[in-house]
């Protein structure tokens, strides 16, 4: 047997084991996908199945909770879909340490839940980014109860993506999806700036 | 003191070492982001970065070193740019297991590099995003002494994001900023068939 039929037969086997197991996979429905965890890549992830869902031609709803200082690329670029197949929402305040106000935080945060509560209660969105919730969430400024239930009762074609460091045990439990984005190495901690079109 | 005090308080000594930690990241130049790991969100973080790059008006180039057996969303979302902000090249064959043709895949792989060779070199391009490379690495149909060579000789403000799982030492020790996507849970393990928006 040559080398290229022995490579041909062990792909072969894997392909099999693969298709067995795509085979196996019959449930189709909406999803729960949360991305946790210190590292990069949370809301980005979150940015990029919402490319996804736009490219399927999804209804798309966006809440971010916390508003960065300035406007990044991301809502620069997604704004120029919203109001057709996307409404996109920057809520949130400033990080806590930025407003120095938590009255004036929850507030925010929980104007915030209210935008995020119709979406999930409104089967006319296919996708649901709730970005940076889990950090309002861990901060007790929106109540975990509140949004599991939301989430619960949402329509069952609906797939939703929640981000931020720190997602409760509580939601962890209930989503089918979760990832913890850890940190190898990060440019910030060898002195570079964040940097346009990769971290704004 | 009142609650609202001491908790401005905590927070302005919390945003004193913010800002003094943001005060010395001064370096401001291209940086090489990889993504890697065996959890959900590789891929669509780089997408995410895509859009805001897109957002703040980059010139951006795409390879992707693994097509799928079937057009994604990612594909049919920001190809509505290319050509006008964004070259973006869907290069490689399917998964291996999927050709079952060895040298097939090793010439779609160098194929593909050479498009991606040619971006690295090319100071129009603002941001490179190099999809599923490390799975072309891990197999050696590219070698990575000529991707090391390429990523340091590239224009100082190009930023590059490297997609996959196993990411080689060599390249983790030459980049920026690497996230490790461990997987918590997924839903295809719970019989959750891929879906549309989400890994599609």
């Amino acid at each position: 047997m040559t080398a290229e039929e022995r490579h041909r037969e062990r792909m072969q086997r894997k392909k099999e084991l693969v298709d067995r197991k795509i085979a196996r996979a019959t449930i189709d429905r909406g999803v729960l996908v949360v991305n946790t965890g210190n590292g990069k890549g949370k809301s980005s992830s979150g940015f990029g199945m919402l490319a996804r869902s736009l490219g399927h031609g999804f209804h798309c709803g966006v809440v971010q909770f916390i508003k960065g200082t300035f406007s990044t690329g991301e809502e620069a670029f997604f704004r120029r879909f919203a109001g057709d197949q996307l409404d996109y929402h920057v809520m949130g305040e400033g990080f806590t340490w930025e407003t120095q106000d938590k009255a004036r935080d929850i507030a925010a945060a929980q104007a915030a839940w209210t935008v995020a509560a119709n979406m999930l209660a409104d089967p006319a969105y296919d996708f649901v980014l709730l970005d940076e919730l889990n950090i309002a969430l861990v901060k007790q400024y929106i109540q975990l109860d509140q949004v599991l239930a939301a989430l619960a009762a949402r329509p069952p074609r609906q797939h939703v993506v929640i981000t931020g460091r720190g997602a409760p045990d509580g939601l962890v439990a209930v989503a089918d999806t979760v990832t913890e984005m850890r940190v190898v190495k990060h440019a910030f901690d060898a002195g570079i700036k964040a940097q346009k079109g990769v971290e704004l």
